[in-house]
């Protein structure tokens, strides 16, 4: 007989660890208790049952009770809560939820991934009402979609516009519901830094999900939410997705180590404070791969290697803990979103040197008809050149290049690595100079000083102050549309029109996607104009930035016709 | 004045030099002389024109002679060839092949970027026939279009299976023509293993594209292909896409040094034996970043990187030469087909000592509408562990995971760093374990010993032998098709079914993509099983690799059904 290990909930990190442990020891006795109906269901996947994209709401399970008895002779058992730990006598105390009754349950080994549960903030009037939502489980799912077909519901608001906020945002406007996602911040999907997230907006604009943004959520009344500002949105059912709060109640009871935030202290191996007890998963603390600094990161994926390597450690197996990078993904629409590692807001927070570079490519070859526009920004520290991290927004081919640079981060990559990188390539997959071997080169050539630009973000104030701003297109491309008060001087052009281009002040140039542009600017800087600057973006990024707060705000746009090809 | 570089080649290559050069320096004088009527043409996208997915041919062309006078101030001569170099004197003699007219031009660096031409074995009676053609250049494409069009041409036999001959069977497919593919090695797609490429057969097969596959030809006539066996091949067309050699002549008679096969050798910058002459793109030799041996490497991207470190090199700037690995791809219908680093043909050229894991999961979640099978392949050093390289194949993203791969080779990751790579996820993209986590977990428990496995290779000799084969899934599953002589055995029953299992002869263990067979695997080897084997791929796997032929051989199937799903 081997060692009894008991485990505390039974979704992605339980699951994980018990069937890692079965392949080390066919002859431990693991029983896992999961509170809930289901274990090892998919959260993931939860949203895409609303529009019917995974059709049954049974599909999200994916292994039962009776299976892991049977493939894996673990006991995994529902409906169970796990009400205290006696770390002394080393068991636990049970509670069948069904029927009330308490037993214990002796363990070698226990491991705790009790997960996370959505937050329902008391500070909202209503946060408690039949009408309100959470979008954690198969239960929850399903008292959702009865509610809405039963009340006939018209009219959702998602409060919280992170990843799952917006693809239930996405997945009830597919199923026909009037959909407005409400965002306390100024901004929804935090990953992204605001520039990046503009062109998601526009996107889901254009599919008539309304924002609401910078707004926090007053009341949650029958037929609408109340907002801070006084605004009210119309919502006979609201789905709150604000956020997680990991269960770590017991382990606090258990007097294991929980940091300020409340999550759960693990060592290099996730042990606890107390090495018979492991931790894993949504409730546990994490070290930043950067910074070292203890963080959290509620994904599927680093919640599975975390199982291994706690039951690889029961058996004397150790571990190279790398921390986490957060790499992340979603598909709005049909957009594809993605980012890994640092963002912005995240190098000024930790106070982290860092530059970037923007650039907007086409994912395949540009003459190949599948090919999509592909808006790229890559971050790297200063003076290292250090890959910091990477977000990128389009309609094709994102994530690959995002794999590309979590994989040099976690290799500890720098710019002159990736302007290397032997991807592979044909006209339908990518070009001969990848995105991120382009992103690379633009990097490489800020940090070394050999051009100077401005970024997206900067463009509505060098219009309003009337900056010296050339457009580099050829004159049919400006005619159909330009930026306010910019000249056009085309690059074909300006070696014989030098003297319009002004020695005494900045020089501002944009093109269609910068490429142009970064050429004049190189010629301009040889030919003694010490103050010209690319403007990053160009036409394109301008457009796709400016577009949204245009249109919710009314004010005056600084293109005289957006560009979005 | 800046310095005067002549360049000689105006596509991939010299086009990019060109471009830098300007971006360098901007007083430079830059002349390029180009044998052919176009410079910077998309050679890779030239077949994509045969089906009309690329519409116009002139759409091929990226930019014109007047186009680089105007934005880069480059000079670019079409139809003008380089006949000889004064090395000493430092100029070049240049013959306008419209005019005939010789002159001399002068350089201060000389670029050599003349790629490489078709290769037309004489061997072949016929070769020179005005019904044979070659799909190198844009005025090749328009004489092949021109002339299958006049001549009402049904059936076009395409000689070589390499990327480009695959390319060109798939878009000539797509234009209604009876199309086979004629290669002498024993299969085409060179970069992929044996095993790899039959999946790639079957889809082939299943368009309706012919293979011929190792079988030479021995004569091409005006309305068939005669093959070394006696077969013929119906064809009132033929493409030939058979490899291509070097245009070195004019590098030879200048006395640059050439290696045994003809390629220009250069240093770490590109610098040919002459100082003062570079050499970038398909005539040149590369050094392979495994062995450092040179070798030849025909591909866009690294022909770009080698233009940009020849420029930077002229205006002082060294260069981190990594040497290439060899990351390609192809799009076979819609079939996703990639490979990086060195395949087991290559290893075992080279002497090195490998193992591989070979997995089938799904693109994305599996309960997701949209996921695909990957077929996905990771060789490894052995012992190190070192990666070495990846084959996938697959109808949905394929081409990211072997861009992580190809980014880990080049960061010298291992299996460790492999298993632990944070990749973004969510269920339209990956899952939790990526594809690329899974195959390096599958490596390490192969290098260190946890388990024993058999290729997929191997799966009709141990059927033919009448082998101990175990059918590890569901009974209803085994009831639609199953492995020859395959007993079932669920994973769900075998614990209680010990008996049937012989201890005195080896077992092997199959279910759908090896997965469940591997839990029995570790299972039984924990129970005193000593001889136990996973059979690589399954019964998904093995449907797969023994289907193509299967049909074009008629032999007998070693499974009751084929499994694709």
């Amino acid at each position: 007989m081997g060692k009894k290990v008991v485990i505390i909930g039974g979704v992605a990190g339980g699951a994980s660890t018990a069937a890692r442990v079965r392949r080390l020891d066919e002859f431990a006795e693991i029983k896992m208790f999961e509170m809930g109906p289901y274990v090892s269901f998919s959260n993931c996947c939860i949203p895409f049952h609303i529009s019917g994209t995974v059709k049954k709401s049974e599909n999200l399970i994916l292994m039962t009770p009776e299976e892991f008895k049977n493939q894996y002779n673990i006991d995994a058992v529902v409906n169970h809560q796990v009400i205290s730990i006696n770390r002394e006598k080393k068991y636990v105390e049970v509670k069948n939820l069904l029927t009330e009754e308490v037993f214990q349950e002796k363990y070698d080994v226990l491991v705790m991934a009790p997960g996370a549960k959505a937050v329902r903030p008391k500070s909202i009037a209503g946060v408690d009402g039949k009408n309100v939502f959470v979008m954690k489980t198969v239960p929850d799912l399903q008292a959702f979609m009865f509610y809405a077909e039963a009340n006939k519901v018209k009219d959702v608001a998602v409060i919280g516009g992170g990843f799952i906020g917006v693809e239930v945002a996405e997945n009830a406007k597919k199923a026909g519901y009037n959909v407005a996602i409400i965002e306390a911040e100024k901004q929804i999907l935090a990953p992204l830094d605001y520039d990046m997230v503009q062109i998601v907006n526009r996107h889901l604009y254009n599919q008539g999900v309304e924002l609401h943004l910078g707004d926090g959520v007053k009341a949650i009344e029958s037929d609408k939410v109340v907002l801070q500002s006084g605004k009210t949105v119309p919502a006979q059912a609201v789905i709150l997705s604000i956020g997680v709060a990991p269960n770590t109640q017991l382990a606090r009871e258990a007097g294991l180590e929980l940091n300020e935030a409340g999550y759960i202290k693990v060592n290099h191996h996730y042990q606890t404070n107390d090495p018979d007890i492991y931790a894993v998963g949504d409730a546990i603390e994490v070290k930043d791969f950067f910074t070292g600094k203890a963080t959290k990161l509620t994904l599927a994926g680093p919640a599975q290697r975390q199982a291994r390597a706690a039951a690889d450690h029961m058996y004397g197996r150790t571990y190279v803990n790398t921390g986490v990078i957060g790499s992340s993904s979603v598909k709005v629409f049909d957009m594809n979103v993605a980012s890994t590692g640092m963002n912005e807001k995240q190098c000024q927070a930790q106070g982290i040197k860092y530059g970037f570079s923007y650039i907007i490519p086409k994912d395949g070859v540009g003459l190949m008809p599948g090919s999509k526009n592909l808006f790229f920004k890559l971050l790297y520290a200063e003076p290292s050149g250090q890959v910091l991290g990477a977000q990128a927004v389009g309609l094709g081919n994102v994530t690959k290049r995002i794999d590309v640079i979590a994989t040099t981060i976690m290799l500890h990559g720098n710019l002159e690595d990736l302007k290397e990188l032997e991807l592979e390539y044909s006209p339908n997959y990518g070009t001969a100079k990848d995105v991120v071997n382009h992103a690379a080169l633009v990097a490489l050539n800020l940090l070394n000083g050999e051009f100077k630009k401005v970024p997206v973000t900067a463009a509505r104030k060098l219009v309003e102050e009337n900056a010296f701003i050339i457009d580099a297109r050829e004159e049919n491309e400006y005619a159909v549309g330009h930026v306010v008060n910019a000249i056009n001087i085309p690059l074909s052009q300006f070696r014989n029109r030098l003297d319009e281009i002004p020695h005494d002040r900045p020089v501002y140039i944009y093109c269609r996607s910068s490429q142009r542009s970064y050429n004049m600017v190189r010629a301009l800087g040889q030919r003694g104009y010490t103050n010209v600057y690319n403007m990053d973006g160009s036409f394109l990024g301008i457009s796709e930035y400016e577009f949204y707060n245009d249109q919710v705000t009314g004010r005056k746009p600084i293109v005289t016709a957006y560009n979005f090809n």
